[in-house]
């Protein structure tokens, strides 16, 4: 009986951990879609209260450390059980990464909210579009254990990083034609780039859920997209 | 006798353990200071080098990963020894993204190398320096478990995230004056970008340190630099 009743309350433990990860990825997920919200309407009501509950994604993030060192301590766990412990701990850090990057566009939106609007406001929308289905369907792969759906994220960050690439030369030639959207432009990119991250962790989560599935890494190579940010982008001829 | 030696073999592995993080540290360091050797004399050849080797760093930290794993399992540690495991994960990935910043400013070297040179190549180098300061100092309090000298490091990073924010304006400014200066700039602005950012990690490490030595978390509240970066940055009236 008692050996029974240890087993039970084990086993509620780690779908304790699994929901409270799939808590803290609902949250981080939340906190990108109001950052990009507030972006997207210039309002800054929505983007200040962004920044100020970002300290629930960390303090979400702590307690799972803490329950997974608790877990490792207390349990001892081995083979499946050890996997879906570890990679709490690694997805856990994932989103609290990209509650991170919601954060920073926020902040940034309190900036771009006083200053004139640029005209590539459509391309980030999209950006940001992607990156919000990739996290939705990252975290229901995780909750579902679902490896196809890992596997179609994780493909689909090449597409996020080609529109980076993209956008990133389109915004260089509006800050070419004019010197005064260079300041926003500056933050729209840095924005960019953001989104462009949050893919590379919903990316690194798939791995994890992969991993924890099927005992073994996900080996294929990784898509690398958005190498051609690194080309020079010369100066349009007329302004040469 | 026999469990005398398990007692002997896993003290072993735990060295062996601490010795790994230290080498993949010295590893990321080594690349960061490659690149940014690279980006000063706008050298491709190192810059090419330090791309070329990343995959030692990530290999390593896949190394690390699954003697984690291992250890956790076969050993089932507790208390410090659980501590000692655990932080090492975290401060592998703390060092693995250190290194990709490192290939970052390496492949943005290969493009500012061909493009002329911009005025500010003075503020970057110094960014550069303190935050090679600050990885070999956190990497010497993890080898010597010198809270004190992690908590330096700790303080040292609004130093660096101040001189971020200076020389954020201060290429903004450039732009402004000069449209060709545009593209190089922008490069230059995700450079000491990456640099600010490899100073988080190095903090994100000192923690991991005195975690680990503390067996609490450092309690103090994060000293948060760098928010002027998110003022903004009006044009020059000449400009205007």
């Amino acid at each position: 009986m008692a050996s029974d009743h240890i087993v039970t309350s084990y086993d509620e433990e780690l779908t304790e951990l699994k929901s409270k990860v799939s808590e803290m990825g609902g949250l981080a997920e939340a906190q990108l879609e109001n950052a990009l919200e507030a972006m997207q309407r210039r309002d800054t009501e929505i983007a200040s209260r962004t920044i100020e509950a970002d300290f629930r994604v960390d303090n979400l993030e702590q307690e799972i450390d803490q329950f997974v060192v608790q877990l490792l301590a207390l349990r001892q766990p081995m083979a499946s059980d050890l996997r879906e412990i570890i990679v709490a701990l690694k997805i856990s850090s994932d989103l609290e990464r990209i509650a991170d990057y919601a954060t920073n566009v926020a902040k940034r939106t309190m900036t771009l909210a006083h200053s004139p609007q640029v005209r590539p406001a459509h391309a980030i929308p999209r950006m940001a579009r992607l990156a919000l289905t990739m996290i939705n369907d990252v975290l229901d792969s995780y909750a579902d254990r679902d490896t196809q759906k890992a596997i179609a994220v994780w493909h689909r960050d090449e597409e996020l990083d080609e529109m980076y690439t993209s956008l990133f030369r389109e915004l260089l030639t509006y800050m070419m034609e004019d010197a005064r959207s260079i300041s926003s432009c500056t933050h729209l990119l840095f924005i960019a780039k953001n989104i462009e991250r949050v893919g590379d962790h919903a990316t690194n989560i798939a791995e994890y859920v992969y991993y924890l599935v099927e005992g073994k890494p996900l080996l294929q190579s990784r898509p690398k997209g958005g190498e051609n940010e690194y080309e020079r982008l010369d100066l349009p001829k007329s302004q040469a």
